[in-house]
């Protein structure tokens, strides 16, 4: 999930226009401008931990070529996470937030792995939202609101065909993943993978 | 901070004793049994969010010498994590939890860096409780009340000696460390060996 959305919506940011810098949004409700960009949320950080990936990447290599090492942490909405405790799949609104950071090494008194610096490399959105054609992806560049990405790339098709759960990487989720399971919300596709695989 | 609790917390966790089962803690508020042991935080993956680490460890070599690599994930109570927003440091009763999680491979398309399993290897705790003699360790065992950590514990001695602020590891949360230098709550010897280090 991690390293696809980056993969994925690396190129894709390309696609998001700039504009000028508009109040963040104050709540989990999704919030667009007049012209249909979303507002960035400005209090993700305070939703719902899911997980977080080191160097995630959906091709056989090194997720990042230029030898820069990251974190992926993917938060929630508080709202959105308890009505998949009790349905195993995700409400109309949820938004999900794929925040990037640098890895560090040998950060004060740490020896050995890695640990998350300052500097926040990305922040994208998957949101869900009927009255705009169902689920859609957003990449912010700082505080700005963002244009979606258009429903013809890539990260589309390959959420579609590989996400456990109603198109999101919920097989990396170590607390959902078993309430799925036990709700029987695993995509067809994510079920027929698993036995291709042997699992 | 991580592989300190860690590497610190798993001799110091041989000093738990078992103990019944009990209702886990239902809120932020620290809460003991007559005995005093302390309930452990059922609900702290709904707390906020601070940082992770993977690997990570205070003597320069490999965390883990069993080849087994692991996420570390900090939460913290919301309302200590606020009241830290507002003065840079830490009110009475604060809670950190570091939670352990082994850090998988080639999970379902993910063909290189890390993914968080599902098994959790530990749960810790660092508390501030002023009317207990102030910050203390505690290490669960599954969902069993946990002793304090006798304060003669290294974890202790190195939490004052090199914490960023208030013997917490701030310099590994990201949000929360530019507070602390704005704030000028950084402690001495953090500050003393950011020089040393020439930072």
């Amino acid at each position: 999930m991690f390293r696809r959305w980056i993969a994925l919506l690396l190129p894709c940011s390309m696609l998001v226009a700039a504009g000028q810098p508009t109040t963040p949004a104050p709540s989990h409700i999704p919030t667009y401008t007049s012209d249909g960009r979303l507002l960035p949320p400005s209090d993700y950080r305070e939703w719902f931990y899911l997980t977080s990936g080191l160097d995630m990447s959906y091709t056989p290599r090194v997720a990042n070529s230029e030898g820069m090492s990251m974190f992926d942490n993917v938060f929630v909405a508080p709202e959105a996470y308890r009505a998949f405790l009790k349905t195993g799949t995700w409400p109309d609104k949820t938004m999900l937030v794929l925040e990037s950071r640098g890895a560090e090494s040998h950060i004060s008194i740490n020896k050995a792995g890695r640990s998350q610096g300052q500097d926040v490399m990305g922040v994208e959105v998957h949101l869900k939202d009927e009255s705009r054609g169902g689920w859609a992806f957003y990449a912010f560049d700082n505080a700005v609101p963002a244009k979606m990405i258009p429903k013809e790339a890539s990260c589309y098709s390959c959420h579609q065909q590989h996400a456990a759960v109603d198109t999101t990487f919920v097989q990396f989720y170590p607390t959902l993943l078993p309430i799925a399971m036990r709700m029987k919300t695993l995509s067809d596709s994510y079920l027929k993978e698993e036995v291709k695989d042997g699992k």
